[in-house]
């Protein structure tokens, strides 16, 4: 189930330590103006590199394979990839003697009857997200005046980002953050009700991205403590914009034309330095496991850019079907 | 777009006030033993009456018009729907020209041209929900030995439900809640990387729900502040049992057998009885609104048993795409 | 796998002697102006009671259970059903030690381990086509100016198809026969490559129609025959016309705005009044049946709606599905 | 719409004269033994070379991207692709004047707003196709015992296929072809009613294919000449073996375990080196055309391997939704 979307339709591939990983995007309407290069400054801000990142580094160019002609897009589908080089693949062979606890090892041996590419994490690895980012690129042109902006706005549940992954590096640890996204400029009328509500299609990819726990949109879970007269949000003019935004401009699971504005929880990445006691599915008995490898140690500076694709993915696919049925009956007055 | 599902599919339909509400569900296979009576639990969990909840009393009789036959699903598909008899539709009128904030007559509006039934909401009322639970009693029983529990855990921001329902009540206000559901004794290995993880698919159902805001899985937001090795849950034996389940039962998208645990917020109705200050878009200019009608106080009360349906429709669906792609591969030995 | 389509979504239900059959309609644009009275011509041309035709008289009048509200389609689903009433189920008991020759007896008990329901044929019933044709009469509306025709062109090898009938009535034994279909009016541009062509999602819903065995569009299966220079159509003028039309009006897949036309084969129905020798699974050696009950000498007389009705269905989802993802491009001069 | 499937879903990408053209699969189960060698045999079929075939020579040898590790497949997504090297461009300029009758130069044109990459007839291309074989190779594993053989048995309206190719040859036209497939052992229970019948999954696929004009299953088009009692297949022994097979081993949409059999019409291709009279989109008046560059005389040689693929993923994918919806459900006596 590696694809989605119900016209804007996307199927990612590839595994960590495999020869490559990308994304086929299908439904990408003819006529769009792009070049590999539009792709490099998100791609850039997923990378690792900073303080608090992975030490492994990879060009991540994309090749466009497809559905791209004379510097437009040609109506067919888009299939970009890139090929990976810093790979260090010695590392994983204990952890079917010891799955590393938070992590996919376990599971992905009791699904894939142990044929699953464990190197790297294969399949299962946050470098799988790089098509997201590169479809996230495209989503945002069908969006057209769209914008969208997604920031970590805490981590280790500190606002002093710098400092809380000072602090983690220095304890060999790792932390969790919170990411909020938002996005201005999104027409009305967005969203499928029943099933493909904004929420809905927004939760369902935001949740395919590793290491996410929680999603809010609006007031969230602050919601649940508050009186309706105060989370109600008064409309202030014909144009339907509303002095507060408590829906996270959102209303029965279509876009009021206010911002969308929702949060997303990231939990630490299961990989840490700090020595752990778990079982060990070869002695059986409990063991003392040390995850040694290049990891991140604060995985949530790097989602931002996924979880803002991820939203421009939902919006694209919403535009497009909701233009399919609606579109050109509002036009005619209907 | 009401329809959802992989291998189980259910379609939804009807308003609130319309002749009926049903539920299609295809994909069910055949040879399950139920009849009419075995959905009654569940309705009557959903059901108003309880303080707190709409002095709207349907009697929500299911009608099983095709796909059961001689007490046992015949694997084609079963539709279930109940006939709509206690409507007042007086109340509905105004709101064309002063949308209810935190409604989505604004939206639907917008969407529709107009055309949407807006008698009790139409298709946005939380009353739709009666087929999810509908659903949920046959998931249930696709699910086997699964047992799913959702409860509410809060109200208003107080524990002391009773007395938040009471309080607001009283002040002609509404609350919301945070519901929390528990899926005990499901098999490890369900859930499809990348996108129909098992949080995806949760919570694409459960965002489907009128007035939810937010969800989280095992420790959710708070994942967001902890280390990773506090967050990490150690594994405990071969089966895969935690000692802790931060993760709510689902490493890399797929159950690891542990329980289920996620969260979700609930806003208050935004139907209030309190006056509120908004826009006029009859006569252009700020009016106030008094919200007169049929409402839940607390329509959190009446949500956990669709949560839970939420839930057993998502893991019936991941049970039976397991099954097609990984489960005879298992069984073989590979 | 009871539903299709990409953005007009149709779900089909019922059983031939169960309580009823129907249809939800998903993704139908609202404003659509729509009385159950539009219903009737297209049912009526479905029903049987002229010569060669079953004695099962069924009302069929349709049930709009939502989707409409003050004579308009409101943009949700639309649930449409009839009560099955004429049913006589004595006669099917015995298929389970004979099942009928070319009848999908053996394969139902096959599929659904006996649980399916078999009076009438249950859900295998020519019966639930019923459906179908209600969805083309909406499909019809969508698909604006196009024009739907098809008719019986043969019966039994005959182009006179009432001598063939009445010989096959006074034989007791059913006949086949040819149904050409025609569109007129398609705008070009229709169908998506490469698996939505226009000739798939027609073919995709006529082989869903009971007792089809072959479809072929434009010169079909002659044109294997033929010479390239003699079965190009060439261009007319400046709108695409051509002065042949042996592709059908589909190059690649898409419409090029000439009529689309395509023909399909009906087999003989399989419930003859002919005795066959044919093997008896009770008492384990070859046996004589005789197939009572009441049936259609020429099943393919009600059949040209249906194949219409599957034509409109198929241009009604990619006209939205075309618009949704090409129109506005095309509007502003991409 | 360039993907297909319910669980085995494939997606297919590339142009004729791109960078590459490829293919993902995914949904295939873990622990396939596959090698890229594999691809070799059935790739080699659909090749150019032989008389009547195009001087165009790729050396498309499959390059696997991801989902196989260690000599098996591992659950993931599988993405193949090839290289495009033998290309010369210059050919295709004309054809915007001009538009090739017969061929998509028109629809693309209106469809893709002039944006479609045409060298080469771009993603219209037959060269498209070799996904489908590389997507065939993978499905027929997973179809386990059953076979699957796809040949031409007629070209031109000859049976002597090579005299017919000859004579095309020398009058510098293209002729067409008629393919059988016959798929043995294919297990009885197959299919899912209403939309998902076998002939509706494999004609949908088949009609994907380039230049395919008309199918038909068993006794097809002549069975519409057929009385029942000569029409329907007696049953010989209590495994559902027939004396006949005028259904092609499919009864009401599902398998009934005897051969699948099906024919499929292929037009000549629209490239013919015989002068054309046609208009001429630039000059607005009548003009002659005469097709330059390489091209195939029978095309319909190359595409029985496709056909055949197309088969082969048809039955996996419903192999694997059985396995999913009904298989347990036998296995357990239900």
């Amino acid at each position: 189930m590696n694809s989605f979307g119900t016209l804007f339709r996307i199927s990612i591939f590839g595994e960590s330590h495999g020869k490559a990983i990308g994304i086929v995007v299908d439904g990408c309407p003819p006529g769009i103006a792009l070049e590999p290069e539009d792709f490099l400054p998100d791609l850039r801000r997923r990378k690792s590199g900073a303080s608090g990142t992975t030490e492994r580094h990879e060009p991540d160019e994309p090749e466009i394979l497809s559905g791209l002609h004379g510097g437009y897009t040609t109506g067919s589908p888009m299939t970009i990839m890139t090929r990976n080089r810093d790979k260090i693949s010695s590392d994983y062979d204990d952890f079917l003697k010891i799955p590393r606890p938070g992590h996919a090892d376990f599971t992905s041996l009791v699904k894939y009857s142990g044929f699953a590419d464990r190197r790297g994490s294969g399949h299962f690895s946050g470098r799988i997200t790089w098509g997201l980012v590169v479809a996230g690129v495209i989503a945002k042109r069908i969006a057209g005046t769209a914008g969208f902006s997604a920031k970590l706005i805490s981590a280790g549940g500190s606002a002093d980002i710098e400092g809380a992954v000072r602090k983690a590096v220095k304890e060999n640890d790792s932390i969790g953050g919170i990411i909020e996204c938002v996005v201005t400029n999104v027409p009305a009328g967005l969203g499928e009700p029943f099933f493909n509500s904004m929420e809905s299609v927004i939760s369902h990819l935001v949740f395919s991205i590793p290491a996410v726990r929680g999603i809010e949109f609006g007031s969230g879970f602050s919601s649940a403590s508050m009186r309706g007269s105060e989370h109600n949000d008064p409309f202030t003019d014909d144009r339907g914009n509303t002095s507060t935004n408590n829906a996270g401009g959102i209303n029965g699971g279509i876009t009021n034309g206010n911002n969308i504005v929702f949060r997303v929880a990231i939990k630490p990445a299961s990989s840490t330095g700090v020595a752990q006691t778990t079982w060990n599915f070869h002695s059986k008995k409990m063991d003392t496991l040390k995850v040694r490898g290049r990891h991140d140690t604060c995985i949530a500076l790097r989602i931002p850019v996924v979880v803002e694709s991820a939203a421009a993915i939902a919006v694209a696919d919403l535009i497009l079907t909701d233009r399919g049925i609606h579109d050109a009956d509002r036009q005619r007055g209907l």
